[in-house]
C-alpha cells in the first residue's frame, strides 16, 4: 500500500515534468474558426519556434490550419505527453476518458468561462480524479489559460504573446489579472521560466507547483498570485521548502482596497491577518501591488538570497547612506563591517 | 498507340488540374532554418486559411515548425497531390525519384538560382522527362518560384504575400519582375485568379498553361510575362485558343530600352520582329511597360471580350468624343450607331 502510494506520487511527478516539457501535444478543439479558443490555442503553438509536434483534434476535419487533424486523441497514433482541451464543455467528461484511455501524461483545461458554462461541474471533478488515480494523468485545470515556457518557445494557452525567458516563474490563480501581468512584464521586458495559470487547480494545486518548480534549475524565484489555500499545510511546507533557498513573492489581494473586485466583502478582515501569519512563517514575501514589483522581482531573480543579515553599503554621499541604514535596521538587517586588510 | 497517347495526355492534363487544386501537400526539404527557401515555402501553408493538409518532409527532423515531419515523402501514408521541392540541389535526383514512386501528381521544384547550382542540369532534365512519361506526374520549374491561388488561400510558392482573389492569371517566366509585380498588384489591389512562375519550363510550359486557364472559370484574361518561346506552333495554338473567348496581355522585353537588363545585346532585331509577327497572329495584346497597365488588365478582366468592332460613345462634350472616335478608328473600330428604337 505504502509502495503503491509512493510510487503513484513518484509517477504523478514525473508526469508533472513531462506536462511542462511536453515533446508532443494534442490540441483537442483545434479549428478554424477565428473566435473559438480551439484556433487560438493551435495558432500558437504552430511556426513560433517550438521544437515539439503539436497534432490538431477535430472529428469534424480532416486537417486544421493546413496540418493533418484526427478525430479523437487516440487515433493518433503517438504517445502524447500533453493534450490542451478546447473542446466545449459538454464534450469534456467523453474528451478526459479518452485522454486516460490513450495514457495522455498530462492534460490543461483550457475555457475562461468553463465553470459558468458547465452542466455538472462535479462529473468533471470525478473524471479528473479517476485521471489521477488511475493513469496517473495530471491535469491543470479547469478554467485555466495553460502556461508558457519562453525558454522553448512554448506558448500551450490562451495569453497572445510568449515573453523573454528569464529565472521567474509566476503562477497565477487569476486570469484577468496574469493577462495583465504578462502585458506589463513584456513591455519591460521581465524574462520568465514557466508563466502557469492553475485555474480551477481540481489537480495540480499551488503546491505541487513549487515543489515542482523547486527542482528547476532555470528558476531563481517564484511570484505567486494567490486568492485560496485549500490545503495549508501542504502550502506551507512547500513555500518553506523552496523559500529555503530561493525567494517567492506573494499577492495576495483581500487587504481590501486596490483589489476590490478580487476581495469578498463577507471575508472577515481576521482571515486575511491568518494568511498573512502564515505567509510570514512559511518565509514568503507579501506585497500588495503586482506591477510595481516586476522590476524589483527581476532584481531578487538576478541575485542568489542572502545568507545572512549583514549588509556592507558604499557609498560617496553621507545623506543617502544614512537614509539606507535607517531602512536595514528597520527591515531587520545589521550593517556589515569590513574585516582586517 | 494513339489510345495510350492522348490517355496519357488526358491524364496529365488531369494531373494539371490536380498540382494547381492540391488536396495535401508535401513540403520536401521543410526545416527550422530562417535563411533557408524550405523555412519560408512551409511557413507560407501553415495558419494561412489554406484547408488542405500540408505534410514537412525532412529526414533529420521528428517535427518542423511544429509539425509532423516525414523523412521521405514515401513514409506520408497517404497519396500526395502536390510535392514542393525545396532540397539542395544534388538531393534532386533522388527526391525525384522518389515522389515518381509514390505517385505524386504534381511536382514544383522551387529554388532560385537552381541553374547556376546544379552540377549536372541534363540528369535533372531527363527525370523530369522519365516522371511525366511513366507516371504522368507534372513538373513546374526547376527554377521556378512556386504558383499562387489566392482564393482558396494558397501560397505554394516563395512569394511572401498572397494577392486578393481576382480573375487575372498571371503566367511569368522571370522571377525577379514577377516579384516586382505582385508587390505592386498588391499595393493596387489588383486581384488574381492565378499566379504562376513557370520558371526552365522543362515540363510544364507557357502553352500548357495557357491551355489548362482556358478551362478555368474564374480566369477572364491572361496576363504574360514571356522570355522565350520554345515551340512556337504549340504557343500559337494556345494562345489563339484562350483568346478566342478572353484577352491575353503579353509583356515580351527585347525590343531594347527599359529592359535592356533582361534583353540579349546579341540578339538581332529580326527576332524581337518575327514575336511581334506571332503575337498579332495569335491574337494577343503586346505590351511594353508591366506596372503602368495593371489598372488596364483590372478593367479588361471585369468584362467581356468584345464580339465585333463596332463601339457606341456616349458623351455630354464634343471635343473629347471627336478624341475618342480618332482613336477608335485608329485601332481599327468602327462607330455604332443606335438602331430605330
Amino acid at each position: 500500500m505504502h509502495n503503491s502510494g509512493s510510487e503513484a506520487r513518484h509517477m504523478s511527478l514525473k508526469n508533472l515534468d513531462i506536462l511542462f516539457n511536453p515533446q508532443r501535444i494534442a490540441v483537442i478543439g483545434a479549428n478554424e474558426d477565428e473566435r473559438s479558443i480551439g484556433y487560438h490555442i493551435f495558432r500558437n503553438l504552430i511556426g513560433k519556434g517550438f521544437k515539439g509536434i503539436v497534432h490538431p483534434v477535430n472529428p469534424d476535419m480532416g486537417g486544421v490550419q493546413g496540418v493533418e487533424a484526427y478525430p479523437t486523441v487516440s487515433d493518433i497514433p503517438h504517445p502524447i505527453d500533453l493534450a490542451l482541451v478546447a473542446t466545449e464543455p459538454q464534450h469534456l467528461p467523453a474528451v478526459l476518458g479518452d485522454c486516460g484511455r490513450k495514457g495522455v501524461k498530462g492534460i490543461a483545461i483550457l475555457a475562461p468561462d468553463h465553470a459558468a458554462r458547465i452542466g455538472r461541474p462535479s462529473l468533471i471533478r470525478d473524471r479528473i480524479r479517476q485521471l489521477s488515480a488511475l493513469y496517473g494523468c495530471r491535469v491543470l485545470g479547469p478554467n485555466s489559460l495553460g502556461f508558457l515556457r519562453p525558454a522553448i518557445n512554448l506558448n500551450a494557452s490562451l495569453y497572445t504573446k510568449l515573453p523573454q525567458r528569464g529565472h521567474i516563474a509566476f503562477i497565477s490563480e487569476s486570469g484577468i489579472f496574469s493577462t495583465e501581468f504578462l502585458e506589463h512584464a513584456i513591455s519591460k521586458k521581465v524574462g520568465f521560466s514557466y508563466f502557469i495559470s492553475l485555474g480551477a487547480k481540481q489537480d495540480i494545486n499551488i503546491a505541487d507547483t513549487i515543489d515542482f518548480l523547486g527542482g528547476d534549475g532555470s528558476t531563481r524565484a517564484i511570484f505567486l498570485l494567490l486568492r485560496t489555500i485549500n490545503n495549508g499545510r501542504r502550502f506551507m511546507a512547500a513555500v518553506r521548502n523552496f523559500a529555503r533557498t530561493k525567494p517567492i513573492v506573494v499577492v495576495k489581494p483581500g487587504r481590501g482596497g486596490s483589489y476590490s473586485l478580487l476581495a469578498d466583502p463577507h471575508l472577515p478582515a481576521m482571515e486575511d491577518l491568518i494568511y498573512e501569519a502564515v505567509f510570514k512563517r512559511a518565509g514568503c514575501l507579501r506585497v500588495d501591488d503586482i506591477l510595481d514589483l516586476l522590476s524589483m522581482v527581476e532584481t531578487i531573480a538576478k541575485q542568489n538570497r542572502p545568507k545572512g543579515k549583514r549588509l556592507m553599503i558604499i557609498s560617496n554621499s553621507i545623506a543617502p547612506t544614512e537614509m539606507a541604514i535607517d531602512a536595514l535596521h528597520a527591515m531587520g538587517g545589521v550593517l556589515a563591517a569590513p574585516g582586517p586588510r
